[in-house]
């Protein structure tokens, strides 16, 4: 039995959307889930405690990151990142391949690897697959992620394509590389905006048999119908009892739209990343909480949200906090936008279980509204 | 009987420390007290309920800034301060004296009052001693303090005795203007670092009955000696049966030698404010977390300290989140700062019950070491 597996429990009998238990050594978790990132071993503002306490189960933290700042030695010196971090459940470790390829004009692709520049101090580093995995092993957390080439969008056929079979012949290199027994290596599927590609790339990583799947190179700037159509031809392709993971995505609409293609894990920067510019997702659409209109409104930030700062405090309350720059504020939003998130997908889940997913999603998106970008 | 009251339990044979009990119409809470601040109607990164589980039973908050940011009668409208922030428990609010008399260059002070300017926008406005009571009432802090006029450091002689005498006279005028019936007044004696004019200012306003004193112009950049001969002066002038509150002093040496000296009350933004520059008290002094020396170090902040960031963390892990500017550890510190200052306001008050005061605060200081400024 590998370390990390996916447990099926229930389908949709109308979409894609499946329930169910991804059993990792550090506790199991119940699907679909959205995983919270921590990309510097902190989720920004929380207390580990309160992370779980919103119901997270499982965090996803950056290797690109803590590569420069600790070092991934320094943190398998202190014990590894759940030690480290003072988080004893589950943690997915990314590839850093996302983040060096952002870098852009900084970085220089071989079928070696990826030289790249730190944005913290302009040092020159290589990652390759073997590098991405020692990292992600010293990092120990329970899922390593396959180092992979996320093209840009849009990205023409014919780089789409030998981007793809390079990230194929990198996945087995990190096979190959990665040895640590207590932690699962998931592959990550490519192909850009490609239909074709999509699918060659799954059925080739799918042939090297990993525990899990990532849905790479989504959300990336394309316009949300083309990412959902990237998702109904790659999803097929993977097999029904290993976990399929949409990277980089967080949006209400769009973790509804992907557990209705059969997606079991989510991560996202944005609801943590919103609450800090003064954001709140409510059921009802989004809150600019800066906003004048909020000066003298005494009721909650979400008057159907059940969440620790929707129960104390008012708008008017986290308009002044955030006027007056005070670090309250990012902390009081931060829980509201993951309860929101966290809540969700439980709600998702409990929908599927009783074969009304489908009425569950229609009545949550008329009462969010929809949104154009993710 | 007054809203509040001072009830005298236990004295110290051999100093002037006592211990004692605050009754306030938010709770009873037991002297002597370090009040975390929290000035813009938030303890800077906590929770109230956090403040509240380290052992805090009332905070102070600023009849300045709220007056600014959001306004005194918005927070008035949102039901007082208390409900605004979510804190049901003990509050004091300064006089906004301090804050206007610190703007510097940017105010005019006559009999009448004090004109300022805003920093936030630099705006104009104008405080009078009436001014001062109807804004506290606003906010409904369970303590008000007498608008006073707090000299610069060092102050002549005849400034000094000028400026006092306005201060009484100001006192007298508070008085006529607060009505608020669940709502104490507090008088401010000052004097310079004048030892007559420090006697004189007690008798002027231990003359008006106040509920509790408040010892202001301390603290303020002279030597700390200077600053206990001027409590050793002071505090004998003021009734054993009201409360002192030393106004601004919060160092653990100053907490020490000023419950010797007969003082019940304290306040300081020092805990809330070094925790955001990376520096803890420990019991050992002072640790300077993004030192290089701690990039390794994964023993606890203070071996010691039992308070949650010490249970949890390394001090590698806290230099980690330091140097990569993550809000977790302005947090983690804080609770570690006011941890330390709420307990040794604790364990000061178990050693004055015991008989063994003396002893305990020459073993804190031998461990702790000697600061010179306060
Ligand atoms: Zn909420
Ligand atoms: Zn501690």
């Amino acid at each position: 039995m590998p370390p990390v597996h996916y447990e099926l429990i229930k389908e949709c009998p109308r979409t894609k959307a499946r329930a169910g238990i991804l059993h990792t050594p550090h506790g199991s978790f119940e699907t679909p889930i959205f995983m919270p990132v921590g990309t510097q071993a902190t989720v920004k503002t929380m207390t580990p405690e309160e992370v779980r306490e919103l119901g997270a189960g499982i965090i996803l933290s950056n290797t690109y990151h803590l590569y420069l700042r600790p070092g991934s030695e320094l943190v398998r010196q202190a014990g590894g990142l759940h030690r480290f971090m003072n988080w004893p459940h589950g943690i997915l470790t990314d590839s850093g391949g996302y983040q060096v390829f952002s870098l852009g004009p900084l970085r220089k692709i071989t079928e070696e690897g990826v030289q790249f520049k730190s944005h913290i101090d302009g040092s020159t580093h290589f990652f390759t697959p073997e590098k991405s995995m020692q990292i992600q092993m010293d990092l120990g957390a329970d899922i390593a992620m396959a180092f992979d080439e996320c093209p840009p969008y849009p990205a023409e056929f014919e780089y789409a394509k030998r981007s793809l079979e390079m990230t194929t012949r990198w996945a087995k290199r990190c096979q190959g590389a990665h040895t640590r027994e207590d932690q699962a290596l998931f592959g990550i599927t490519q192909g850009g905006m490609h239909a074709d590609l999509r699918r060659e790339s799954a059925r080739q990583l799918v042939d090297l048999d990993f525990p899990g799947y990532g849905i790479g190179g989504l959300s990336v700037g394309e316009p949300k119908p083309l990412m959902y159509e990237m998702l109904d031809v790659t999803v097929p392709e993977l097999p029904k009892n290993k976990a399929r993971y949409l990277m980089g995505v967080g949006s209400p609409d769009c973790l509804l739209e992907g557990v209705a293609r059969g997606v079991d894990m989510f991560d996202c920067v944005l609801p943590t990343r919103v609450a800090r510019n003064g954001l709140a997702f409510t059921t009802h659409g989004k809150v600019v909480i800066r906003n004048a209109e909020y000066a003298r409104d005494f009721e909650r930030l979400d008057p159907e949200c059940d969440c620790y700062t929707c129960r104390n405090y008012s708008r008017a309350y986290l308009r002044h906090l955030y006027k007056a720059e005070e670090i309250l504020v990012y902390r009081l939003l931060t829980i509201h936008n993951l309860h929101v998130l966290l809540n969700l997908m439980r709600n998702m889940r409990q929908a599927i279980l009783e074969d009304r997913f489908v009425e569950y999603k229609k009545a949550f998106l008329d009462k969010y509204g929809q949104e154009n970008h993710s």
